[in-house]
């Protein structure tokens, strides 16, 4: 939930195919999906992709009727060619903030959903997944993390997360969008619950500003809980962002950053981690879980560190398990535990093969 | 695919709620969504949530125009309030078996799909995290496997993965529906390949009656590549069934049984589960992966061994890397490993709070 303008990444040089109206790509064959993300700064896409409810339905990308009556969905860049709906039981909040436009409803199978530009962040059922995993992956990997950072994750759930270790004194979140707060406080307090730790320091604003002014070295651990390199995020997935990252945290410090499907978007991630093994100097990782109302029912996270004392992501030296009442701080953990912590670094033959870059990956299990 | 009237399984004994025209659930508090799936033997329910293609997509369950022109959804019992749509290039095939409807189409980012009653069973893109897994979770738990047994699977899929096993003299497979293995010969060769192997011996038949008749302790691996247990496949959940599976294994013999998504169904899997620990003397064990078509983007299997010969199924003793062409027999390995084997017995958390027998399985990383 970032701000900027954003080049994009150097993947899109390539792209010379053309959109169609709905959004489709005509020429298939040559433009990986991920590469057309900047299609979607065109205003009247944008507008197109946003939240639609329509006949009790939300559907991820939005939909509208033609004249005569037939639903047409519009194909969001990021992912064509499908569409994951749900059926709404009540629409609780929708308001268009400074940055985007947020949507909360409630639904059968998930609970409550929290939905920004028509693309769904979380849910109250599955939420647990994403949260743990991008949080505990990196807080996990050192000993005793002291200061972390938060870019985005304005919902509260890294923040409810992180309060769970013990031996963290400051915990600083810059997250673009006031509004996302708010809304999170009246309709998720599970997530936002996290804000009520005392060593919480809420910054509302740019993080590319943010780290800019951020003293070198400053963190131990950076968790980048962004939304998709897609309008106001687009900043995100870029060189300069991940160098200025590199520069907050302190040698042998740890980046977590959201780093999409694995099924739909090798293409990104080829790029993010080629950018990230330029920038930070110490080991370069991908590790993935499931998340049933993401696209493609996965997500993936890009595990970072810088150089200095070497972090052992594979087999974390500091495992929740061994940490005083963190299993149950605030509530108990539903998704992670050191088990699959390991297990989420094991990758399918065809990323390896499809993102070169991971070939060397170390093996989780023996 | 395999057929049979079916007495459902014991949770259906607490089903009392109601449910509407539409199959959407009228109390929800008291029927766990899995205990629904008789419901959809209902003759006109069924007919709804077949295979439609409506304005150019296909949508799971499937959907149709009210009189003011608006899409309504129906709602599929196994996975209320939900529906993923895939846009179709090309409608390949729409026949009605003696068993189901099948459909194969072509879309654009899982290439060619198909659905059986309406509901997705593959697609190019993600059948090999489904195929490779059912297959060597099993066979690369055991020694040097000489005979096994396929139950559904006339894809072929199973097949072209179970001959990557040199060790392997049999492979039997009873399949209900004829009409599949040509649709699948006609549209998916990269599966029907499979039955090329001159060690497959296809049965056209109910598997029950394939199975009464087995001879006892014929089979090292069994392998239940059913549909949901929605129609022909209900009497493949039941007690009965799992008697006859743990009868035609030797001692030590391994079971493999699709077993749904542990994000929607973890009634279904403890019903299955608690079922299986009373038939399976060996070890019973639950496994997940990630397949995107697939409700909730994971599926999980059942993995059991008959008394006899301790089989350690987190640690297998055949692993594929050893096997001599196995990498790359037909065709290369896209998702299996011996570290994604590992990885897929780390279950969430919740699961294992849902399903306490889940709670002394042993932890595949250390």
């Amino acid at each position: 939930m970032e701000g900027g303008a954003g080049r994009g990444l150097e993947c899109q040089k390539i792209m010379d195919g053309k959109v169609n109206e709905n959004g489709n790509v005509l020429d298939k064959t040559i433009i990986p999906s991920c590469c057309l993300k900047s299609r979607a700064s065109d205003t009247e896409l944008d507008a197109k992709c946003h939240a639609t409810v329509v006949s009790g339905w939300f559907s991820e990308p939005g939909s509208h009727s033609d004249k005569a009556g037939k639903r047409l969905y519009f194909n969001n860049p990021m992912w064509p060619g499908e569409a994951h709906s749900l059926e709404v039981k009540n629409i609780l909040y929708k308001e268009k903030s400074e940055y985007q436009e947020i949507l909360v409803f409630e639904c059968s199978t998930y609970g409550k959903v929290l939905v920004l530009d028509g693309i769904v962040q979380l849910t109250e059922k599955d939420e647990c997944a994403y949260q743990e995993m991008i949080t505990h992956l990196p807080l996990c990997s050192i000993q005793s993390p002291k200061t972390v950072l938060v870019v985005g994750g304005g919902d509260g759930g890294v923040l409810r997360e992180i309060s769970r270790h013990s031996s963290v004194e400051l915990i600083d979140i810059c997250e673009i969008d006031k509004m996302v707060i708010d809304v999170s406080n009246k309709f998720f307090p599970e997530l936002s619950i996290g804000f009520e730790d005392p060593r919480v320091q809420l910054h509302i604003g740019d993080a590319v500003e943010f780290l800019r002014h951020a003293p070198e070295g400053k963190y131990d651990a950076i968790i980048v809980d962004s939304s998709d390199p897609v309008g106001p995020a687009q900043e995100l997935v870029e060189r300069s962002f991940f160098e200025m990252i590199a520069r907050a945290l302190r040698p042998g410090g740890v980046l977590c950053n959201m780093a999409e499907s694995m099924w739909l978007h090798t293409h990104l991630i080829h790029d993010m981690i080629s950018i990230c093994r330029e920038t930070f100097k110490g080991s370069v990782h991908y590790a993935w879980t499931s998340v049933p109302t993401y696209p493609s029912g996965v997500i993936g996270f890009l595990i970072c560190s810088t150089e200095g004392p070497p972090v052992d992501f594979i087999h974390p030296i500091n495992p929740i398990e061994n940490i005083e009442g963190a299993l149950k701080h605030q509530r108990e953990l539903r998704f992670y535990s050191s088990e699959m912590h390991a297990a989420a670094f094991a990758l399918p033959s065809f990323l390896k093969r499809e993102v070169p870059l991971l070939r060397d990956s170390p093996t989780p299990a023996k």
